[in-house]
């Protein structure tokens, strides 16, 4: 990867750009406005500006959209209708996104790969932007039926200079469950907020009571409140079943504390601790890993179908690309993942009627 | 201060002897199990054990109570009968304790005065102890109309040693404010994490997908849970109250978000938001600091009406005194607070009839 297009240098893109740069990689940034670009430049964020859309698409592998949700598909449209080789982007809700590029242009649809970084900051724009921003992190990517080989794994490989790892999973499914681990616990966050400081004259004694607990517990209300509104309405019927859910869920703990059912607090309590402790990390730098070489048939929709199955178990790929099969018609995907991971992939895989090969690496 | 009792030896008691130690402090532990006295005494936070009440009790200046919440009565009063000096508790619950112990001890109760440090960690056990915990924590006090003043500054020495400081509130205060900063926020971090761990098939590609925010927000779901049913049970009324006011809210948020409510939205995270970025902190070390002469009547109830009037308004209280009268009857509170919070405390006090009087400090 030689050079990287990049629309839109704000918290996520700036740091996206001086990822890039510490990694060898050339990045063009583009912006309408110019006094954004210097101040991009001036960060090590980009090595040069354009306010052309054509220029900043112009040799790059991969041009990334870092800009606010209600502009992406647009943007994305824009980019493609440039000749943009590779496009993804980096917005918080994907469905939509996905659904108007492919309506829009089904012929470039393919190139693009929609994005979503799991990582974010309470600080913004550019002067926030931070290159370790995405060490360890997960990166989603959400391919579809029509997306091509070689836009997934030139993402992947953008994905990986910034030390993050993918996660392949549906649009729909993306939808659903950032709506649960990420926009409720944003809304719960800044709901608690404003309850404790909405609440008078006991407003100062309150905040004071405030320990580390409460702190950690509304840090997220303290980010940019200005990305959320949009991305409320764009994944709207989502974010209302999971505070549907969660309500429900504060609904039986109220019954719990109500009726003083010690045992049944107790369950509940246990139960969250196990999980909180058990919650995944990503991929240790010295884990073992294991690759898989899995034959699939010359049709549209195997990679996204390979990808998202290890996604829809929590398989993070470490590595992805496509050989050409010795047999001829069709390929084979080789894909790279958690040796612990890899005998769970195999299996769903061989339920799906693939036949996979595995060989574990030094 | 030179000797401390202190009964109990988990996080916080442990925290305490280690800092009370560091502070040149001798410090006495009580446990019915000889196992945990000899772990606390290698651990450091405790120069000697003795598993009689008496014992822990005799020469001490203060003894500090740290058992769970259902036995913090019974403890109280046990140390009382023996004679103690001085008794303050940790418990997260006051109103209960308070009321119990003046019932159960009306003579010996002004001896005691409720205490609550609002710090915390989601390690437990003499193990999690750090000497640090309290430093720059707010501890709240809950003084009553029986208190007495030497009670109360001797509890105040010892909060001082452990680098924290003191807001005075009424104990069925303090136990409504918990319940919104505290006992809520714990209750809604460990449901947002069951509900998340809990969703089936999903699972394992949704805690992938927790970032920053997701982990920030359920950290207290990992502490330990046994304490909490305890709490529960014994602040019960606060807890539901508290909890119907943040569900109330949820739903608000709910209607804003199906209702594509951009500007509705907003306004709830921009309010929550400038919230979040001015939660009060404690004390800067150079704060500059005034002192306040408060004429007090010879009457009890004062000391408690003068320092939880502070605590209303948010105002800690970095020392306190009683200093003799000159003009004979009654006393004079002196009182050391922020400077930059002292007009707002004088114009509180002489709304109810004091006549304070300021002392800047150097």
């Amino acid at each position: 990867m030689r050079r990287v297009g990049l629309i839109g240098t704000g918290l996520v893109g700036g740091s996206i750009g001086l990822a890039l740069r510490r990694a060898g990689v050339e990045v063009r940034g583009f912006d309408h406005d110019a006094g954004r670009l210097e101040a991009a430049v001036a960060a090590g964020a980009i090595d040069d500006g354009t306010t052309s859309i054509t220029d900043v698409v112009a040799d790059a592998d991969v041009v990334v959209v870092a800009v606010p949700v209600g502009q992406l598909a647009t943007t994305v449209v824009a980019a493609l209708d440039a000749d943009a080789a590779v496009v993804t982007d980096v917005g918080s809700v994907k469905a939509p996104v996905v659904r108007e590029v492919q309506a829009a242009r089904p012929a470039r649809a393919p190139r693009f790969v929609g994005g979503h970084p799991m990582a974010g900051s309470e600080q913004d724009g550019i002067t926030g932007a931070d290159a370790d921003l995405f060490t360890g992190a997960t990166w989603v990517l959400t391919p579809t039926d029509h997306t091509e080989v070689s836009a997934f794994t030139s993402v992947r490989t953008f994905v990986g200079l910034l030390g993050a790892e993918v996660l392949a999973v549906e649009p729909e499914q993306h939808d659903a469950l950032v709506a649960m681990v990420s926009h409720v616990p944003q809304l719960a966050a800044t709901t608690l907020m404003d309850v404790a400081a909405t609440r008078g004259a006991e407003h100062a004694t309150l905040l004071r009571l405030a320990a580390g607990g409460f702190r950690d517990m509304t840090r997220i209300a303290a980010g940019h409140p200005s990305i959320w509104p949009d991305i409320c309405v764009a994944n709207r019927d989502a974010i209302v079943a999971a505070l549907d859910e969660y309500r429900d869920a504060l609904d039986a703990v109220r019954a719990l504390v109500d009726t003083q059912d010690r045992g049944g607090l107790l369950e509940v309590l246990e139960r969250a601790r196990a999980a909180r402790r058990s919650l995944p990390r990503g991929l240790d730098a010295d884990e073992a890993l294991a690759e898989l070489r899995v034959p699939i048939p010359d049709r549209p929709g195997s990679l996204a179908e390979v990808t998202t199955l290890a996604g829809t178990i929590g398989v993070n790929i470490a590595d992805v690309e496509i050989a050409h099969s010795s047999e001829g018609g069709g390929g084979v995907l080789v894909l790279v993942v958690a040796a612990r991971h890899a005998d769970a992939f195999i299996g769903a895989l061989s339920a799906r009627g693939y036949h996979p090969a595995r060989t574990e690496l030094p």
